[in-house]
C-alpha cells in the first residue's frame, strides 16, 4: 500500500528562498518565516501521513454507499474528518471574523498540497466547502455570513458548488433550474443538478448547496442566471437547524476514481433558496472564485502525481531486476534495483521535475491571489487570470501523465489494484475535466486571457521572463536556464503572433492551436519556475548552506527539465503554425 | 453504453489499395481478393458488434469471480466464446494440419482487431490461446503436435504462457520455478506463477499451460530455462481426459481494467511437464513467438483506441454545447454539437490520424511476418524484428493516450463507469505494460534490433524511405508528406548516429535516449504509412474510384498526421542528444 511524506524542505525552499515570502511586504507575509510555516507544514504532514494517507485506498475501495436517501462515507472517513476540525486545518486561511485563523491563500495551498496528495477524495470535502465559503463571504449579506460562514469555516457545514445539468456543463446558459420569487424574498428552487461533488453524505450537520439557477425577468442564456444559498435544513433565527429542505440525492456515480468522495445527482424539488448576490449576475458571483478554483484542481494534478511519484522512487530502489549495463551496483544481490536503468532514471526525472516545478508556479500563483487581495495589486490580479488556465490545464494533463509514468515503474504490479498506484491514475483522471475541461482551459487562454485587458498581461509576462534572463547574463551556471527559457519564450511569442495575425481573419486558426498553446505556455512558466529556483539555489550554496545535496539536486532537477522538456515547445509551435486547415478539413460526416 | 462497428473499409484499403495483397506473390495471398476479405470482415464485424461489443461492459462490471478453486467468467462469456468456435474464428490462420483454415496471419490480424476493439479482456482468451498453439507448432514433436493441436485451434482447449513469477518479471534469469526429470521423461514441476492472463475459466474442456522453469544442469540466469506442457488435466493415450494435474489457482488479481479476463496466480505443485523443444533451451523457443506476440499487443493499443474514437466521434456528434464561433451550425437548436469546436477537432483528428495510421503499420508487420513465414524472406523478419518493438511500445502509449483524449471528448460524462469510455482507457493501459513493459521494448529497439545484424535492417529501413519519398519526387501533391518524411527521418538517422558515437563510450548516454527513439521511430513509420496510404488515395481518385470523399478523407487525415504530429520529431532528437548526464545526474539517495 502506497505511503506518503509531506515535501517539507521543498515548500520551505520555495517560501524561504526562491518566493522569499518575510521580504515581500504581503500584509500577512511577515509572520511566515521557517519556524512557524515548518511547525504548520510538519504538523499537516503528520495528519497527512498518519491519517489522511491510510485512508486512500479505504475510500477506494469502499466508495460512498447511497441507502435510504444517506450516503454513507467510507469507513473512517468521519473520524478523519472529525480530526480535520479538531486540528483547525479546515479554518487555516479563513476570515478570523468568522473563526478562520487567517493565514495568506499561500499557505493554505500548501498545506492544501499535502492533504491533497495524501487522499484527494477525501480532501474534496473541505475543499468544495472552502470554496462555498469564499463565494458567501465575497458576495453575502451580513446576515448570510454570520448565518452561514462560522459553521462552514469549521466544517460543521459543509459546502457545495451546483453547476452542471444533464444536458449541459460548459455551456451554462442553456440550464433550466427554475428559481420563483416567494413573498417572503426566498426563491423555490427546481431542477436536476448532476456531478456535485460531497452533494451529500454523513460527516456534517447541515449542507449548504450553493446553485445556479434562472429567475424570471434576467433574459437569454447566462445573463438569466442567479446564485442561491439552499441549505440541506433550514437554518433557524438562533441559528439551530429546522426543517429538511426539499433537496434529495437521486443517485451517487459510479465512477473511474475519487471513490472516496460522493458525487451526487441533486434534485431539487421546490426548495427553499436565497439569493446570493446581485440577481441575475449570478455567473459573475460564481467566477469571482474561479482563479481560486482552477488553482485549486492545477495543484491536484501535481499533488497527485507527487504521491506516485514518492512510491515509485520506494519501488525502484527495492525491486531488483536485471542489471546495470555499466557494472553491477548490487553485486551481491541476485539483481540490481530498477533505479539503476536510464530508462527508469529517465521516468522519474520526468516525474520529479514536473512536480517541483509545478509547485512553483501554484505556489507562484497563490501568492499573487493573496497579492490582489491583500494589496489589492490589480497587476497580480491580471497576471494569475492569465496563468489560471495554464494552472489548471497544463498540471492535470502533465499530473496524470505522470502518474502513469509512476505506475509504469511497477510493471505488471502497477496494474494490480492493491498496490495503489492504479488509484493515483484514477484519482488524477478527473482533474483533466472538473471545473472546465482541459479544452475549455485552453479556449479561455487563447480566446479571452491573451487578449484582455490590451493583451496587457501577456506583455507583462514576456517582460518577465525577458528581465529574468537579462538577470542572469554573464552568469555562466544560469546560461543552461535562460538560454532554454529565452528560445521557449520567443516559441510562444511567435505563436501569439501566428494568432494575432491569422485569428482575426478566421478565429479557428487561433482555437486549433489553443490546446498546444496551453502546453507551450505551461513549459515556458515551468522554464520560468526552474530560473529562478536554479538561482536561489546557487545563491544558497554561495552563500554556504549546509545541505549542499540538495541544493545541488535542486539545479540538476532544473537542468533536466530545461533539457529535457523545454524541446516540446518547439513541437507545439509547429503545430500551431499548421493552422486550422488540417484541423477542420473535414466535413462533420467523413469522421 | 459504447458501441462498435468494424471499419472494414479502412481495412480494404490496406489490404487492396496500399498493401495490395493479390499481387504480392506471397502464398496465400492470391485468394484476398476483396470479395473473399469483405466476406470474412463483414462476417466477424457481425459477431463483434451483436456478440462480443454487449459483453464488454458486462466483463468490466462483473469481473471474473474464484470459488473453490474454480474461476467464473461473466455472465454471457462462455456462449459468445461457443458462438466463435462454430463459427471458426478460432481456427482462421492456423495450420490446416490441424484443423485451422489456413489463412494468412495478416488476415488474423484483420479479424483479430476487430475482435480486440470489441471486447479486448474477452478476446484474450483465444489470444493466448494462439500463443500457445504457435509455440507447439512450432516446437512441439509430432506427438505433442497431435495430441494438443486440434483441440488448442478449436478452442476446445485454451492455452496460457507461464514467465513471471513474483519476484521477477523481466529478469526471467532470477526465477525459481523448477523442472525435476522423471524416470519416464515427464518432469514434476513446482513454484508459483503469477500474472497468468486466462490462467483458470470455465469455457473450455482443458487448459494447455506453457510454463518456463528451471531444469537441473542448465546453469546460472536464463541459460538454464527450458520450456513445458502442462496440461490443466492429464491427456490419456485416446485422447480423452484423465486425472486433474497438480496445477491450482492461488488467487485471481484485481486490476485496472480487463476484469473480464481471469488473471491468476497459478501454483504447480509437483505438476506433471512434458519438455516442449530442446531442454535448457526455453527462453529461445519462448521468444520465437516474440514478434507475433508483441504485434498481437501493439495491435490492442490501437484497437481500443479505434473503439473510443468511434464513441467519441457519436458523442460529439450528439452533443450540443456552445456555439461555432464562426456561426452557428444548429441555429435552430439551443446549441451547436461539440464536434464544430476546433479543440474538439483537434483532438478526433488526432486520435483518427492515429488509428489508421498504427492499423497500417500494423498490417505491415503482419504480412512481414507472412513474407517470412510463406516466403522464408529473411530479410523481412529483419525488418518485422526491427518493427516489434515500435509497433508494441509506440503503438500502446499512443493507443491509451487515444482513448484519454476519446473519454476526454464526453467531459464530466466520460469519467463516469456507465458510459464505457472509462473501460477503454483502463483496458488499454495493460498494454503499455504486458508482453514486456514500454521501456524494455525501447530497451530492446536501442540495445539489441538497431546493431541486429550489423544494422543491416534499419539501414534497410532508412533506405525504403528514401526510396519512397523519391518516387514521389515531382509529385506536388505528395510533397507535404515526403517532405515531413524526410525531414523526420533525418531527425532518427541523426539519433541513430548520437548512439553510435556516444554510445560505445557509455551506454547509458544511448539507453537514456531509448524511450524517445521509439517514439520518435514510431512516428517515422507512421509518417511512411501515411505517405503511402496518400498515395494509394491519389492513385484511386486518378483512376476514377466511385467514392471520393472516402479516399479524399485519407488524404486530409495523412496530411494532419504529417503537419501535427511528425514535428514530435525534433524534440524527442533534442531530448536524445541532452544524453545521459541529465538523466543520471542524481544519486540514488537524491530521488
Amino acid at each position: 500500500m502506497p505511503t506518503y511524506t509531506a515535501p517539507v524542505k521543498d515548500m520551505q525552499f520555495l517560501l524561504q528562498d526562491v518566493l522569499r515570502v518575510t521580504e515581500t511586504g504581503v500584509p500577512g507575509y511577515e509572520d511566515l518565516d521557517a519556524s512557524f510555516t515548518s511547525a504548520v507544514l510538519d504538523e499537516a504532514g503528520k495528519v497527512a501521513s498518519e491519517v489522511l494517507a491510510p485512508l486512500n485506498a479505504v475510500g477506494d475501495a469502499q466508495g460512498c454507499v447511497l441507502e435510504n436517501g444517506v450516503v454513507r462515507t467510507p469507513e473512517g472517513f468521519k473520524a478523519a474528518f472529525e480530526a480535520m476540525k479538531e486540528g483547525g486545518w479546515t479554518a487555516l486561511d479563513c476570515d478570523p471574523e468568522y473563526g478562520g485563523q487567517g493565514l495568506p491563500y499561500l499557505m493554505g495551498t500548501a498545506v492544501g498540497e499535502i492533504f491533497v496528495s495524501a487522499n484527494m477524495a477525501f480532501n474534496m470535502y473541505q475543499g468544495l466547502t472552502h470554496g462555498a465559503y469564499s463565494a458567501i463571504h465575497a458576495h453575502g449579506t451580513d446576515d448570510q455570513k454570520a448565518t452561514y460562514l462560522p459553521k462552514m469555516v469549521s466544517c460543521e457545514w459543509t459546502g457545495t458548488m451546483n453547476l452542471t445539468e444533464p444536458h449541459c456543463g460548459t455551456d451554462l446558459g442553456l440550464l433550466r433550474t427554475k428559481a420563483e420569487p416567494q413573498a417572503d424574498g426566498s426563491y423555490k428552487i427546481t431542477g436536476q443538478k448532476i456531478f456535485i461533488s460531497a452533494g451529500e453524505h454523513d460527516m456534517a450537520e447541515n449542507i449548504i448547496h450553493l446553485v445556479l439557477a434562472k429567475a424570471p425577468g434576467g433574459g437569454e442564456g447566462t445573463k438569466g442566471i442567479s446564485l442561491f444559498i439552499v441549505p440541506k435544513f433550514m437554518v433557524k433565527e438562533d441559528g439551530s437547524l429546522g426543517d429538511r429542505n426539499a433537496v434529495s440525492v437521486g443517485k451517487i456515480e459510479e465512477k473511474m476514481g475519487i471513490h472516496g468522495n460522493a458525487t451526487c445527482v441533486l434534485n431539487y424539488d421546490g426548495a427553499t433558496g436565497f439569493l446570493l448576490g446581485e440577481l441575475h449576475k449570478g455567473m459573475r458571483a460564481m467566477f469571482t472564485m474561479m482563479n481560486e478554483a482552477r488553482l485549486g484542481v492545477g495543484l491536484q494534478g501535481y499533488a497527485v502525481a507527487e504521491a506516485a511519484y514518492q512510491n515509485a522512487v520506494a519501488y525502484s530502489k527495492d525491486r531488483l531486476q536485471g542489471r546495470d549495463v555499466t557494472g553491477a551496483k548490487n553485486p551481491a544481490g541476485a539483481a540490481d534495483p530498477l533505479i539503476v536503468h536510464p530508462d527508469i532514471r529517465r521516468s522519474l526525472m520526468d516525474q520529479k521535475s514536473f512536480v517541483e516545478g509545478a509547485r512553483a508556479l501554484t505556489f507562484w500563483g497563490a501568492s499573487l491571489i493573496d497579492r490582489h487581495h491583500r494589496q489589492n495589486d490589480a497587476a497580480a490580479d491580471g497576471l494569475v487570470g492569465l496563468l489560471t488556465p495554464v494552472i489548471k490545464g497544463f498540471q492535470t494533463d502533465k499530473g496524470f501523465e505522470m502518474a502513469v509514468q509512476a505506475q509504469q515503474v511497477y510493471g505488471g504490479h502497477g496494474y494490480i489494484e492493491e498496490q495503489g498506484m492504479s488509484q493515483f491514475v484514477r484519482d488524477a483522471r478527473i482533474a483533466m475535466i472538473y471545473e472546465g475541461a482541459n479544452g475549455v482551459q485552453a479556449l479561455d487562454l487563447v480566446g479571452r486571457k491573451l487578449a484582455a485587458d490590451g493583451g496587457k498581461h501577456v506583455m507583462a509576462f514576456f517582460e518577465m521572463v525577458k528581465a529574468e534572463c537579462k538577470a542572469h547574463e554573464g552568469d555562466a551556471r544560469m546560461a543552461p536556464f535562460t538560454e532554454a527559457l529565452k528560445a521557449a519564450s520567443k516559441q510562444m511569442q511567435a505563436a501569439g503572433m501566428f494568432f494575432m495575425q491569422n485569428g482575426m481573419k478566421n478565429p479557428n486558426a487561433a482555437l486549433a492551436g489553443s490546446y498546444d498553446f496551453m502546453h507551450l505556455m505551461g513549459h515556458v512558466c515551468l522554464g520560468l519556475m526552474w530560473t529562478r529556483m536554479a538561482k536561489a539555489a546557487h545563491d544558497a550554496l554561495d552563500a554556504g548552506a549546509a545541505d549542499k545535496a540538495f541544493y545541488e539536486t535542486k539545479i540538476a532537477t532544473g537542468r533536466y527539465y530545461m533539457a529535457r522538456q523545454l524541446p516540446a515547445c518547439a513541437a507545439h509551435l509547429a503545430r500551431i503554425e499548421s493552422g486550422a486547415d488540417p484541423v477542420m478539413a473535414l466535413a462533420a460526416e467523413a469522421f
